[in-house]
């Protein structure tokens, strides 16, 4: 099986450490030989039809930040150009996510179902706001749409409830997909320190993000909360439908007051037939959605099996890789007879 | 699809309720016509190769206890005689559980597979016992193979492991897998009551066994634990290879003392490279393995997802038929092409 990796950041490099790291597990385990054959940034590409050597590839983009300086391989090639060039099974789409436009991965990913290839991405912007329009390229196209990583990172939930808990009906999922703000309400209750603080120190950390707005207003969780609610409830609503308040207001005497009654105060993302919202609540102290530090959960409540509750790592770069290689290995045994 | 019910009792009817209440919804969703072709019990069987309408067929065991009595169709079959001469992809093997001889499930099973037909269970003796024979025939009449009502039931974790988080290493699991040691538990520390008191009065609501050697021995969550090495973690292990503790002598001021000290007691099953146990162990109030009433919980460590927690209902006929359902669905994806 041959791949594209589009981006080359955080997610783009953890993909290929982490597939460089299992090459000899995936051949033992599923007669899985995966070849990189090209890697886009924005400085071009590194294109090798018989397999990039990933440590190569690895080691030219952290001393020169540019993977067009792969030798003999590098090349200034556009992305578009190389998605629609390179001889591959499927494109790993892993740029910068924005949610304003979803651009430039829903024209990777569209160019990509035109041109013959399974897309893999971890990818929240396309997905939040171009959900049928994608999917019904890839019906188009007959090929394969797979984005488990856009949501919660390595915690299993679109592949579970789709697949794990077929025959179910899911009829509600709520759940903390947000793990800045996980970090910095569990740190505010514990310590009883204000959010500026919290927020300020989470930044010095490298937890929060220099510009923190995304996840502190609710906007990261309402885009990962709509992609639940097309996929796997099969509504149909974009990031403006969603009831949105972010955490900036929580005081640590509303955590320890909520602490005094057996509840505590969460930024939960919800999603059923007729509510589709983001907004701090109380959940009571020993309810399995109680979870510390920036730890991702979701509860579904399903027809047959009632409720289900995952909780996992919502972030980092081997994490969410271990989301991408999952997508890869069931496109692989998909497609392989 | 054409599936043979082998044993109609609690989980058995589960099955067919579900079935029949989804009839439509796996018509539209997955293209999927489900025919139940036979039911069997000790009795006997029902069998119509158009399929069994099920709601006369829980009408007739209901009213009759042998489903034999089924209108017309009605037969004094043996199980064995069905498998071979009834035509079918599949059997759902639901009959009793033994974890001694782990028959009548075992013989049944390795028949399905010599008589070219897949085989979806929730039986934990004979998968306890002889997990390694049971796939090599699984394996030797290219049949495929579904256990995961066996374990948690409607909790994902075997499917979870191998199929959602596939292309990660297993390095531990260990989990509540049995929900009736849960709830005694639970409700001991909630009540300060002693373990004979709260165990007589689960007797009474049902809860726990007349006979609740299995649960309280530990003997019932090492069956599972082995499940979960074998099918898993690649081991090859036998119940008698776990180390065992049961709940028997845990006491009221043992949950209290470990109260006070932040922890709570729960009957553990873990399996790692080197460990087999199953037995009561300190867990911290905080953890999300710490879960209530008869809920069953599991932690799996991995290489690349790291922990992942799933939480679920570990018992109900409906529940169970939910994990059998999933891999019914399973089992009719693979194969339809």
């Amino acid at each position: 099986m041959k791949v594209i990796l589009v981006g080359f950041g955080v997610i783009g490099k953890g993909v290929a450490k982490v597939i460089e790291e299992k090459k000899e597990y995936l051949k033992n385990k599923y007669g899985l030989d995966l070849k990189v054959v090209a890697i886009c940034d924005r400085s071009g590409a590194a294109i090798d039809e018989n397999g990039l050597d990933l440590k190569t590839a690895l080691n030219v983009k952290e001393g020169t930040k540019k993977i067009s300086n792969y030798p003999e391989k590098g090349t200034g090639m556009s992305i578009v150009e190389v998605i629609k060039t390179v001889n591959a099974d499927a494109i790993v789409e892993a740029t910068p996510t924005n949610i304003e436009t979803g651009e430039p991965a829903k024209t990777h990913i569209i160019e990509a179902f035109k041109n013959g290839k399974h897309v893999i991405t971890a990818n929240k912007g396309p997905l939040a706001l171009y959900f049928n329009e994608l999917t019904s390229y890839a019906e188009k196209y007959n090929k394969i749409f797979r984005y488990e990583a856009s949501v919660g990172g390595a915690m299993p939930i679109i592949n579970l409830a789709k697949e794990t808990l077929a025959g179910n009906e899911i009829t509600e999922i709520k759940g903390i997909l947000n793990g800045t703000t996980n970090y910095i309400l569990t740190k505010m209750e514990k310590e009883k320190l204000d959010f500026d603080t919290v927020l300020k120190e989470a930044q010095e950390l490298g937890i929060a993000e220099t510009n923190p707005h995304q996840d502190i207003s609710g906007l990261d969780t309402a885009a990962k909360i709509v992609i639940l609610a097309n996929s796997i409830m099969n509504r149909n609503v974009s990031i403006k439908d969603v009831k949105l308040e972010g955490i900036t207001r929580i005081t640590p005497e509303a955590l320890t007051m909520a602490n005094k009654s057996g509840y505590t105060i969460k930024l939960i993302g919800e999603v059923s037939k007729n509510k589709l919202e983001v907004c701090p609540k109380l959940i009571p102290i020993d309810s399995p959605m109680n979870v510390k530090g920036s730890l991702n959960v979701a509860m579904l409540n399903t027809d047959l099996a009632k409720e289900i509750v995952v909780v996992g790592r919502g972030a980092g770069d081997i994490e969410t890789s271990s989301a991408i290689l999952s997508d890869i290995i069931s496109v692989y045994l998909r497609t392989k007879r």
